[in-house]
């Protein structure tokens, strides 16, 4: 048998600890399966009194990452502290400097230093393996990485974050506000005491950045995506979502378009009889559409500590299996090298179906005004239907108003944009128009 | 750069003719992911003269899959001949003799001879990958060997027979017969000729057989499967179904039990907002719930040349990026020589919750005398529903009778079968009685 692999942990926070536990638990088990013992040796984090309810005794104790990530007693550096910068990147780059190979559940990392430090990794003839940094304990960069070797990916697209679809999830099941469902998150532990990272699509970003440069072999450019959070969607959108035969979910879609590459987080309507509308409260899912494949659909917990520790717990398996000598697999598919430079299609040129729902002053003629808008911008119109609200509703308003919704046909964003623009000159709107991208 | 990758590729039916023109038209594509060359240097069919459109003539060509698999001049032997003996089995077993790793798509050659080959590949050191043996495009194999290392996995089920969830989602959607959605089936080249090894879920207790040894670490034992086909499945039991809030799906499941492993192929009714339920037309998805990740569920394309390429030339892929003296990880997840002895859990103490639909004479007392067998048998009813049919479906018959629906909470298959029995023996009974099982 081959010798043991040697581990650094750095950080034990939820899933640190869960990692050093399941190793514990999980040992012999392991050692078949690998062909060799693998053991924790050395563990590093802020507070070294807290309770964890694992066993560290038998693990020299690190105050610094990068110490850790140093020692000659390790062969694989596990990064588990989280951040972008500061003790997470400096020890990650301390490591593959040492000629440790190293694995990261950290997405801020790699959406913002993934082609550097996948480059590096290569040029010492190292591992970099980041299964659990997007969706948790789904498989997806295995999957892109490995089994799609020889397919090109023409799309990725996924729902990326628990606290959103838990939040859109409720928002349908029980008609309640998205103002009440967030505290309820947040009550839950589902959500933080300040959301924004979450609902406002950011982390959602940075594990799309990582995903969009493992499916067109891109360098990773998170600072690109055009993002919308889901802070601004109503009851009302997901009633009349629903009525059209579509959920509302916050989704990352990457996608190859004439002009570049199209990287995008928003809510979007997508179809009840889609996989992705039904992947339900915390589940995260991830769809690709391959060349030669079609379209694979992988769906499970996307957070969580054991879920995250099954992901880190694999990459280390895949390490363990390895032999020194080997030539390693490129972090993002591709050799970090020959990562194309990123080219980010313009949002206004996005191609696709909208949903367009607006609040206007109950008067004769505006809706012939709102559809000659929306035809003077060549934008076909597959529905317009014209509400005016139930009478409890519109007594509690100022003025009568009605409500407005249309969904199109294939156009562009420049297009709505402009139509959107001219419907608010035009003077006919009560409150700020709602627009929601549809994805097929 | 590494020594090109020499494949030899035996059979040339749909899937070989898509993997050879792969490899060709993604030439240097795979070269730059793969760190190497991949080329095609022999192949192998049983008639030179067909029309393949690909060009095989810088190939060295082989009547003889035996004598291909032991060509001095190729390092990988791809099978992709099909069945379970003759030149598909004589060939493997030759290429891993020789010293050759081994990519085959040949579900029924593993499901017979899966542990003997891994067997054989681990003591010569070798690589045995059959991604495409099971789901085709979906990356399941890779998925529970690689990503899930950490994982016992208490439960593993799926939809893997594209033909069988064709003819079921086309009769509830059409609400038309089985045997006009197979007639169907069979004119879109979805069924064979003879669908038997399809529709009686043959094909999909193979698939499950490999799934199961993965899972458990149990030696293959196809044989050991109970197995029940779709062709008794009527519009009735569809829409019953449908009334109660699930869908007929054929799964395969692979479940821990008390008494050792339940592997069981029949229709299973799967409650509408699960992710299986969803699962439309060919499509094939596989369910996991493993201990520590908790459930992953992957869909995608489940057979076609393309798709099945896709995943055979990911194996492939894998193969390129290893270096020899690296030691292989097992083919079933575990080593061959530790896969545990099969134990089948006797399928009349399979627990769970049962459909009935039963024709009984419309009689006084009936009702009362159905629901007292059950009680007898200590199965508590989460309802039952008596319909009298229409009248112009009654005016059919020869005698006036009444359908019966009951769904059980959960008991055990020996329960039921006992009750069903008893229900018999009253006479109440106007044809054989329908019972799916439901799987939550």
């Amino acid at each position: 048998m081959a010798e043991p692999l040697r581990l650094g942990v750095a950080g034990l926070g939820t899933v640190g600890a869960s990692l050093v536990r399941i190793l514990a638990e999980k040992h012999n088990f392991l050692t078949d399966r690998c062909g060799r013992v693998i053991e924790v040796v050395a563990v590093c984090a802020r507070d070294r009194s807290r309770e964890r309810s694992v066993d560290l005794s038998a693990m020299k104790w690190f105050d610094d990452a990068v110490a850790l990530a140093r020692d000659p007693a390790i062969d694989v550096f596990v990064e588990l502290i989280g951040g972008d910068s500061g003790p997470a990147h400096d020890s990650v780059v301390a490591a593959l400097d040492a000629g440790k190979h190293v694995v990261t559940a950290n997405k801020a990392l790699l959406a913002r230093h993934g082609t550097e430090l996948a480059m590096k990794a290569e040029q010492n003839g190292l591992i970099l393996n980041f299964e659990a940094a997007v969706a948790g304990g789904i498989p997806i960069i295995k999957t892109m990485r490995e089994a799609l070797t020889a397919n090109s990916v023409n799309r990725v697209f996924g729902i990326l974050n628990g606290t959103c679809n838990y939040i859109l999830t409720r928002m349908e099941r029980e008609g309640i506000s998205y103002d009440d469902c967030l505290a309820e998150a947040q009550r839950l532990g589902y959500a933080e005491a300040d959301p924004t990272f979450d609902v406002e699509g950011f982390d959602t970003a940075h594990k799309l950045a990582i995903l969009t440069s493992i499916a067109f072999g891109t360098k990773v450019a998170v600072d690109e995506i055009y993002v919308e959070g889901i802070s601004n969607i109503t009851p009302a959108d997901i009633q009349a979502a629903y009525d059209l035969g579509y959920r509302i979910k916050l989704l990352g879609v990457a996608q190859k378009t004439d002009t570049g590459i199209e990287q995008r987080v928003h809510p979007t309507m997508v179809p009840f009889d889609s996989a992705i509308a039904q992947i339900h409260d915390v589940t995260n899912a991830v769809a690709i559409d391959g060349d030669i494949v079609g379209q694979l659909v992988l769906s499970g917990p996307g957070a969580g500590g054991d879920a995250t520790a099954s992901a880190v717990a694999g990459d280390i398996a895949d390490i363990a299996k390895s032999r020194p000598g080997q030539q390693y697999a490129p972090a993002f598919g591709a050799p970090a090298a020959q990562l194309a430079p990123y080219r980010q299609a313009r949002m206004r040129a996005h191609a696709g179906g909208y949903f367009i729902r607006i609040n206007v002053h109950d008067r004769i003629g505006v809706i012939a005004s709102v559809a000659t808008r929306m035809a003077n911008e060549n934008i076909s119109l597959a529905s317009i239907v014209q509400h005016t609200p139930a009478k409890q509703e519109a007594a509690k308003k100022q003025d009568d108003h009605q409500t407005i919704i249309m969904v199109t046909h294939k156009t562009t964003e420049l297009a709505i944009r402009n139509a959107l623009e001219k419907i608010g000159e035009d003077g006919h709107l009560v409150s700020a128009p709602q627009m929601i991208r549809i994805e097929n």
